[in-house]
Formats: structure tokens, C-alpha cells, sequence
């Protein structure tokens, strides 16, 4: 057993710190940072610093312009990565298009690789997923899908309706996942790639949401005879669901990753407040009342730290780990969620406003006890593999 | 013991649920509800709705035009006003104007009551009021207030620096608290009375802040010799803290009021959901693990209505209560807290989006264990209580 | 709307209170408290105690001999007694019997109250209800009962096993529950009376269990072939679950009176060890660490205080109040558990030592979160009447 | 990094597990486990099977007879060796003695390893551990200690009072904790070794506690001028605190390991009671309510298993690891705390009988909250670090 980190990692962990301090966080004050995410121009600033920085897509195999990492590199990287919500953007690693790199990687052809994961690894071109859809269809229980693709001679024709679809607005392509029918038949489930704009793929509206850090935000989009030829097919026809497991697990970790470096900012940004400020003869921090909350904020950050690293070797030794990755995801997205809503207390009213960065950490970080699978599914898996131990 | 509500109450509260359904609720899709609070036009349009249906300003006497409530009235007649976030703005029940009304109508002489209580009460003048500070000042600690004003002739000159003022951008009158320099001497605080604009009162700038509800946003608030007659004290020199009490306790019960109704329609509108939307073969609300939430939101929302009215109750008798409206304000704000992020937790994706009212009221309820003392304070006051009896 | 307690009522509380305190309260130390719970003896001393007192049975109507307290007035009186766990004992309104006895006033008939009633409401005999089964039979379920009881002629013979069955063990009668098969169909459930001992009812073992509070512990008991004439029957042949509600409501509410009396218990005894004992250079009580916890305590003391008699006043006006009863059963068991293990925690090392009462009410108190319903079990009841309100 | 456990650690485990399944728990129902813990005769026996089994002394050097493991290792025979509370008495790593021997091995000079360490590894004398002390003495606050070590000659005379003594009942020797006065000057605390029994030393009384589970149970002890010679201080004179900590932490760590292994036990029965126990139509795990509280424990477990092991491994490196000692412990207490209350919880009535090991493990491990530092003082220690970081 051995939890060092290797030199060669603390140096890059290091570097990547330095550069989310010194040239990232600048930018938060950036006028560019909306309602709806970063805007385009602001994310190709972040992404070309991150370039020139040599820390580009560190998640991408070095074939593919990246750096490479494995799940455990990640974990340290892109937690420091994540003490600024423009840190993922910056080096390439935020949601939705982090996860579809790795699903490219994983699942996708030469060719389509050479067409779709070469510039998204660049930095040049954005994409997004299209899975959930609004009541009643494919939400929590993908099994609920309602978009349908039909086999149309060397083609598939798409129709049907889909929403929170983070980043849509302004992506070069998009991977969309219907319900199959081939000569009249449910084949399953498959994953569709295709340029944007394409004919029949209308934005209806983007959300107003809770959260304002994935650039793009996130829109309803309706699907009217979107016409896909065979060969953009990522993987096989029928597999849609199986290569959602491939994207899904990793994927739910490094939001765990990202949230994490998040959440820590909040926490660093409150004890800080707390030795400042005095109230009734102290500092803050002197008050237990405050002091515990904090020191709670440290064991939720401990553990999390501790429990996405094992899941992160867990992944690197081979392993499933879907277990593991269910019980990680619901104790850090939790755990990140008192220690976040703790640091807006502990600033008492600043913590409500946008005089710091907790305000919107506070706003982005709670949906991510909902999405990649919100805490109650998580739970029922948990529990239904051990109801069958026995 | 009785815990009937009268059938002239009753008719009231029916009266005020059916106005909020039907008046006030349509209101909330108005593109005049803006990032700091309801637009004053979007204000006057609710008041005058309100005065139409003889509902306006219940809190305030019959002398002075409302509806002359007793605080177990109000109780129930704020509940169902606060139903909807714009229900409170309709019925001029709103924070801060609700709680300087009853300051007004407690403390103010005749003229002065006449003066800005009469068109405050009339719906046709907002206020504002000047306490809290920006760190080094007065917090949750009032004894750090850092604003003085000094006695000169007939007059008070006030210097110093408010914040998280609310709405104070648009409002007729502020009333000013500040430590106070008679010949030399600290005689204490006071509060000032003064119509706006007033020279050397400027609004700073205009805070970003998660809520969204009051009119007129938060504000930091520059005092930069700004001259008010003594005949404009509100009160006592040197009594200003005693007045806050006054203001304080009341004001404190009337927010778990509105907070409560509010949480009352995220629990209605989630209860709705579960019942409609399906997953994993049954409604969601089928489901346990939503159901129990749905569970303890009931318990929740009931135990918090139960400790309002016994704390209104009290100070019907002509109690000070100020242990129990401690422990309600804790209690209220956080299981109101709770409910609504089950809420959020139950509408899944759709819930961190403004499809639904949650969206807001969970970014607006989020203060409420922050403002009129935090949680922390609450408790420390209770145990403080609690040290002296043995 | 009033929460005012009439002085008739503040006068027998008054008188309870002392009586707990100065003659309860000593007996605390008695030997005769064994792990099986308060020895027969023991409880007889008591119960002559508060005969003496006037204070025996105030649950029951004056026509059998009790004070015929209504349900506000028992709230009041029974979080007194509950004062000490040997309160209820003396008072003769400690479960079984309490509810027993509130079961027999509302279904039996005039013979049958005066041969079971009598001598209970005197505090001369006691008794116990047979409901529970161990796996696979009637648990939180009573669907799944087991027991049979078969129309014989003029009698019942009775045949199953039961479990859990508090004071069994010394019950001068018994009222056992079974599905009863008459002419070979069944016809539902039933409850039946008899004296004890009666041939075929065996004590199999008393149960070692984590509570020491009930006289007689809990045991297990076998049931061959009981055979009880068809006129002790209570209520009426099919009408057993009925007449299982009857007593159920109310007797769920009356421990949550009396454990509301026990926590309070212990809360005071922390509090009090809080103010006198010192660490870290001030008393236990000025720490935040301790302080906050006691400040929950008088919240969830408070809160629970509150619901209770909400609910006791609707039984008052005739209401079935399952909801309520559900509320409040799931909020003061949760509630008082929190309670008393803050109190544990605020005596450290002495807290799990038998050196305070607090020791016992905490292994007694954890009990409370399952019988009666466990909480999964009336939230699960509380989240069907919100499916189906709809 | 690596979370692998070596194949000869695995080895090891799986004999430990095997021998605690086999060989430990069957002695779970020797009548032998008295109230106040095994008795000694039952300690020899699980002593003697251990040695057959070449698993006595894990955690002792193989000088002394030991297996000489390292902290992770430790970490994780510890685990499974817990899995029933007497295992730890089986292997000889039950507190006290466990950290007795590990700080006689640190601190001890030769001379007093081969008298005190040999025979209690060898697993054929147990020792005690006096620091704790009746209010207002020591507890969570060692700075109150009253018990004093006078210099006399060549001798240390000691007077005091010491209360929750662990296995001072039948204890061999003893260490003593106590300030110490040479020449009238107080030089600090000092450790002093001590054979049993001994002049002036005596147990008042044996304490009635919420557990049992330790040899000799809970003890007062009264002090009366015993007399020690100089030689048998430990360590050193006025080093008393710093050989505390060179005993707490890993002694602290230890715990953790033990009741993980209990909480997994109490997880596993209830686990397989879920899968078996139907109600309302279907296994209890299949209900929501159910297996989302055993989800929970899976997640506390797991957490707490990797926070154990991460500080175990700081310790092998040479780390003082306080920082992550505290949080450990403040996490590993409290989830195994919840853990353990949900098992019973999910048992229903059987929870709370003493029909399973449960009963006995929610008793036990209620106290680890509080001693080893209360959860209150850690966070204290982790705020007051987090205080100085600025």
C-alpha cells in the first residue's frame, strides 16, 4: 500500500496549481463569464493559455495531443484544476467534453477519431451528449427513452426531444443516444455522431439554470428527421447503453475530481474569512461554532480526496469499480455539498453575494448531486448488489 | 389549549390563497422580476391588485390603513401570502418595509408617523433600513458598528459605510442606525429618520446576490456627511438598539411566516412531480426513497408552522418570547432549508433549472439562516440562556 | 388559537411534578430496578405511592377509577411523570397497561371492564398485549400474522408464537391477537381476553434486551391450543385491526409524552453538569462545541412539546389525527433520541456510566424509534396519503 | 500509488478471519461475558486458542514475542480480528493493552520491557492505564490533573483519584499518570510502572457502563500515598504528555481498526437479515427505506476503511499524522456510530434484543465517540490547526 504521489506528478500537480493561481483566476472577473457559462471567446482565452502552458487535454493519450494521464494522475490534476471553475475550461477538461474524449478514445473509429477527437483535444472544437430527455422520457431511467432512430436504407433518421444538454449552444458536433429500430425492430439503444448544425437539429431554448460554469449552458433541443448516415454510428449499432457505461463512470469521477479542487477554494476562501473576521472579541475561526464547521469541511474534503483516489487505481488496475464509483459519487457530491454550504454561512451575508467565488461554487455544485445519476439511484444500485450477496 | 382558527381568519386566509393563486401567481412569468428583485413598476402593478382586493398592508393598524392583524393573525395570513415569492410584494408584507411599518406605528412620533408611515402603509413608498456593515463593521456582532453620527446644533451628521441594504435603490426613506457623539460623548445608537435622496447618501453599487426577491436588490451604501434634524430621530438618542429589538423580534417571526408558504409550494410542486413523473416502473413518489423525503418535508413544514404560531401567540400576550423566537427562526430556517433542497433533490435536473418557482425560492431561502441572526448566533443565544439558570 | 394550560391543569402538573421529584425520583437507586425492568414489588411500592397521592390511572375515566384526563390534559401531566421512567410506573400509565386500558374503556364490554379494567385502573394487576411474531410472522407488517385462532364450539382455540411481548411475564391477563378461522373461512383478525395463567400460554424466555424500564421486560410465548370462550372476545370476531387503531393512535402518543418527560431528564442533567464542570479554562456550557448542542436539545424539546399537543387536541376534538399521529410518532422519536445522545456525548466518560439516569434513558429510548410503528414505516404511510392527494 | 495489500498480508488476514469466524465467535454466547466484560477465564481460553493459532501479539515486535506488523498492517488484521468483539481479547490487541505494549516498546527501558512487556505479550498478564479522573479532574482536558507524585528520596509517593480505569480489575500492573512535584517544584506530568496489586491502591468500585465488552470493565481507583521507586518511572520524569501522545495516536488508530470490523460485522448481520426478512410483500432490502440506509453503511465503511488505512500508512512513514489522526477519528467514530444505529434500526424489534450481536455492538461503541478524545475536542484541534495556517 502506498498513498505518495511521484515526483514527476507533484511537479505537474505543481504546475498546473500555479497556473490556475496565476492565470486563471484572473479571469474570473471576466465580464465574459454569464448566465449561461463562459462565453466562446473567454473559453478560447482560457484554452490558449492552457496551450501555451503545455497543460492542454491532459486527459487525451499523447497520440492524440494530450498528456496522457491515468485515472490516478488525473485525480491529483484535475483537482487542483478545479479550484477555479474556469480551470477545466481552460485545460480542456470540463463536462461534457472531457467524457466524450475519453468515449472517442475508448469506442470510436480511426477515421471518426481523426475527425472528432483531434480537434476537440486541440481545444478548437466543443461538443455535447444528447441522453436525457424531458418527462416523460429518458431521465434518471434511461430505459424510459423516447427518441427513436429508424434505419432508413444506409442511413438512421432521428426524431424526438431532448434537454438539459449542457454546451449545445455553439458545439461542432454532437453524439446522440435513440432507441433503434432496424426493419421494424428495437435493436437498442445507439450512439449517433454528427456535425452541427445539422438539418432537423434546432435549438428550442436554452434553460435558465441554477448554475452558470459549462459554456454553452444547457438547452432543449428537438430532433426532427435528423439524418445520419451508418458509418457516423460511434461503436456498434445496439451497443448504445454499453458505451454509455464507458463514459459514464469515468466521467462521474473526474466530476468528482473537479468538484472537489472546487470545493476545497470554497473551504480555503472561508478559513481565511474566519481568521479575519472577529465577532463578539475573536476572530471567527476562535468561535467553535465556526471552527467545527470548518473542521468538518476538512474531514469531508479528506475523505473524498481519499475515496476518489482508490476508485481512480481501482480504474487503472482495470477494474469495473462500479461500486466503488457509485458510493464515491454519492459521498463526494454530498460532502462537497456540506462543505460549500458551510462556507456560505460561515461568511454570513458576503456569502450570499458575488463578492466571492463561493456564491457561484455554492450555485454550480448542486446539481452534481443529481446529475451522472443523482444520489437516490446511486443508492438503489449500492443496495441491489448487496441484495444479492447473500 | 385551542388550536381552531377563528372563522373570520379563516375567511381571511382563503380570501389571500385565492388572491395569490389567481392574481399574483400569473405575475411570476413577468420579465419585470430582474436579477435584484421585482421592478418597481412590476411592484406597483402587485400593490394595486392587493388595495383592489382589501388586502393591502394587514399587518398595519386600521388607523394607520390596514387590516390591523394580531401577530397568530398574521401567521396565518403571511403563510398563504407567501406562496408565491411575489405575494408578500402585493400585500406590502414584504422585508424591509414590513418590519419598519411596525417599527413606525411602535417607536415614531405622530408626524413622523404621518409622514412615512401613512404613504409606506399606502403602498406607494418603499424604505429602507441601515444597519448591517461591511467587515470591519457591524455584523452579527452590532457592538463592531462603525457608523457615527455626531451632534451638531440642531442637526446629526452621519458618516460611514452600510451594506447588503435592502432595497435601498428606488426607496423613499432610510431609516439609519449609527453610534452617536453628543458633546464628545458615546451616548449609544440612534436611529435616524430621512427622506431620499439625501445629500451625501449614495449608493455605492448595486450587489449580486444569490436571491432574487426584493425589490430593489441589496446595496452598499456610501454616508458621507449626511445631515438629519434631531426632530427626525426615530425614538430616543441612544436608543437604537433597544428599537432594533423592537423591530427585530416580530420581523424575525414574520419571515419564518413567508419563508414558510414558500416552502409550502416547492413541497406542493415536488409532491405534484412525484406523483406524475414515472421511473423504474412507478411514480416517483412510489418510490421510498423519494416518498420518505416528501415525508419529512410534511414533518418539517408541519413542526415549523406549530412554533410559529405558539411564538405569535406569546407576543400576543404581550410576551417578549425572545427565547422561543430563537429557537423558531433556527428551526424555521433550517427545515425550510431542508425542504426545499429535497425539493430541488426530487425535480432532478429540472429542478436547478426555472421551469419550476423551486429554482428561485431555493436560491432565496439560503439567506434566511444568514439574516435577523444566523443560526450560529441563535444558538449561542439560547445556550447563553440556558448558562444563567442553574 | 390558544396554547394558555388552564390552572386546574398547571395545578396537577404542579402536584405531579413534585410527586415525581420527591417521592419518584429516590426509588431511582432501588435495587429492585433489575434488567428485566421494575421488580414487582417495586412497582407495587409505587403505585401505592401515587394512590396515595391521588395521581393512580389519570388516563382512565372517573367511573373506573382514573382521573379521566382528556388528551391535552394527559400530554401535560404524562411528560411529568415520564420525568423519571419510574413515573409511569407509579402513575400506572407505563405501556402495555396504558393503552390496554384505554383500549378496554373504548371496546369492552360492561363485564369485561370489570373483570380486566378494574384491578388494572386500581394499579392491582397487570397485563399485556400479544401482537408481535417473530420472523416469518406479523413485524411492522401485521399482514403477515401467523397466530391462528379457530372457532371451536363456543370457544377459540388458539395456536402460534409471539415475541416482544412486554410484561408478560407477572400479567395477571393477556390480550392476544390472531386470525380467526370460523367454519373454515377466515374472517379476519381478532382480540381476545384472558386471565393468566391459562393452559397452552408459556413463557418460552424472557428477552435480554437493550431497555430496562418495563416491568415484566419482554418475552417470547408460546401459544398451544389456548382455548378462550367466544365471550371474551374483545370487540367483535374480525374486528381485531380496527380495534388494534383504536388503541394504537393514542397509545403512540402518550410515549411520546412520556419519553418527551425522560429527555427532558437528561437534558437538564447535562445542562446542569455543563454549567459546573470546567475544561479548557471555562465551564462546559460556554464552550460553542457544547453549548450549540444544547440549544438543539431545547429546539427538539420544544418542537416536540408543540406537536404533541397539536395532536392530542384533535383526538380531544374527535379526530382520527392519523397523519398527525404519524408526524409527531416519527419527530419525537428522532427527536428525543437526538437528545439524549447529546447528552451522552456532553458528559463524556460519564455519560455511559449508570452514575446519571442518563445511561438507562438512552438504552431505553432507542426502542422508541421502532415500536409503534418504526419511522420507515410511517413515513412509508405518510408519503401514500401524499400520493394520493393528487 | 497503491492500494494493493500484499499477498502475505492477505494471507494473514484471511487466517484471522478464519479463526475469528471459527474459533472467536462461537464463544459469543460463553456465558462467561459478564456485564462487565469477558471474564478473565474466558480471556485465558481465547488467549490460549490465539497462541495455538500463531496469532497472539500481532502488533508486538518479534522481539517481544510479536509478529512485529507495521501500521497498515495492522490495519488490516485489526479490521477483521473486530469482526467479533472479543476477537481483539482473543488476539491480545484489546485496549488498554494494546497501546500499553506499543508504548512500552517505544518508551520502556530493557529492564522493564523484559518485567512488564514480556508477560503481557505472552498474553498471561494484563495491565491498566490511570490517566482519566473524576470532576474536576483530568477528562477531556488533561491540564486538570490532580493526581500528584510527591519525590521522596528515592522514591515517588502518589496521591489522586482516577475513574473509568479499563481492566484495572484483575490487572497485573498498572501506569500511572500524575503531576509531579521534586523539591517542592512542579516538573510536569510523569508515567510510573507499578506491579498489582500494591500498598494504597485500591479499587472503589467497579462502574456500571453502557458496555461490556472490556476485561475488567470500568474502575474507580483511590490513590493513597503509593509508593514507587524512581526506577519504575516510564520514560522519563515530567515527559508524562509526551509519552501520552507517543501511546494516543496509534492507540487512537487502533480503535478505529477494531470497530470497523464490529460495524462491518453489525452491517453484515443486518445485510443478510434484509435479504430474508420480507414485509409489506417483499424482502426488507428491496424497500428503499431500507437498502438505502444499508447503501449508507457500505459508503461509511468504506470511507472510514480508507482513512484508516491512508493514516496507518503516514505512521509507517515516520509521520506524527495528528491532523489526519484527528480526522480519522472524529470520522471513523461517528460513521460506524451510524452504521451500527442503522443496523438496529433495520432489525426492527430483534434490534434491540440481545438475539444478535448487534445489541452488544451499538452499547460498545457508543463510548468511542467520547474517549481517545471526544469528537468535540478533535475538531477543536483540527480548527485550531487550521487557525494557525494564515
Amino acid at each position: 500500500m502506498d498513498f505518495s504521489i511521484p515526483d514527476d506528478l507533484i511537479a505537474l500537480r505543481d504546475r498546473t496549481r500555479a497556473f490556475v493561481r496565476d492565470v486563471v483566476i484572473p479571469f474570473e472577473h471576466d465580464p465574459r463569464r454569464g448566465a449561461h457559462g463562459p462565453q466562446e471567446a473567454l473559453r478560447t482565452d482560457l484554452v490558449n493559455k492552457a496551450r501555451e502552458a503545455g497543460l492542454l487535454s491532459p486527459h487525451v493519450s499523447k497520440t492524440w495531443g494530450g498528456l496522457g494521464l491515468s485515472h490516478v494522475e488525473k485525480a491529483v490534476v484535475f483537482e487542483v484544476a478545479g479550484y477555479s471553475m474556469l480551470g477545466p475550461v481552460a485545460l480542456n477538461i470540463a463536462a461534457p467534453d472531457e467524457g466524450n474524449m475519453h468515449l472517442l478514445e475508448m469506442v470510436a473509429s480511426e477515421a471518426q477519431k481523426q475527425r472528432w477527437l483531434d480537434p476537440m483535444s486541440a481545444g478548437t472544437a466543443r461538443s455535447c451528449f444528447l441522453m436525457t430527455e424531458p418527462h416523460p422520457g429518458a431521465g434518471s431511467d434511461p430505459a424510459l427513452m423516447k427518441t427513436v432512430a429508424v434505419k432508413d436504407g444506409d442511413d438512421f433518421v432521428i426524431n424526438g426531444r431532448k434537454w438539459l444538454i449542457t454546451g449545445a449552444d455553439g458545439a461542432a458536433f454532437a453524439i446522440i443516444m435513440a432507441r433503434t429500430i432496424v426493419s421494424g425492430e428495437d435493436v437498442g439503444a445507439t450512439m449517433f455522431l454528427t456535425d452541427l448544425p445539422v438539418k432537423g437539429f434546432s435549438v428550442v431554448r436554452d434553460l435558465d439554470t441554477m448554475d452558470s460554469s459549462f459554456t454553452g449552458g444547457h438547452s432543449e433541443i428537438d430532433l426532427k428527421d435528423v439524418r445520419i448516415p451508418a458509418s457516423d454510428v460511434l461503436g456498434e449499432v445496439g451497443q448504445g447503453f454499453r458505451n454509455a457505461q464507458v463514459r459514464l463512470v469515468p466521467a462521474r469521477l473526474t466530476h468528482c475530481m473537479r468538484w472537489l479542487g472546487a470545493a476545497q477554494r470554497a473551504h480555503d476562501i472561508a478559513s481565511d474569512y474566519a481568521r479575519r473576521r472577529e465577532a463578539f472579541g475573536k476572530p471567527l475561526i476562535a468561535h467553535e461554532g465556526i471552527g467545527f464547521q470548518l473542521a468538518d469541511n476538512e474531514i469531508d474534503l479528506h475523505t473524498t480526496r481519499l475515496g476518489i483516489w482508490h476508485t481512480a487505481w481501482l480504474l487503472d488496475q482495470g477494474e469495473r469499480a462500479s461500486a466503488e464509483s457509485s458510493m464515491i459519487k454519492v459521498h463526494a457530491s454530498e460532502a462537497v455539498w456540506r462543505v460549500v454550504d458551510r462556507c456560505v454561512q460561515i461568511l454570513g451575508g458576503m456569502g450570499v453575494t458575488r463578492d466571492t467565488e463561493i456564491e457561484r461554487i455554492f450555485r454550480d455544485i448542486r446539481a452534481f448531486r443529481i446529475y451522472d445519476g443523482p444520489s437516490e439511484v446511486h443508492r438503489w444500485s449500492i443496495s441491489r448488489k448487496l441484495a444479492k450477496v447473500g
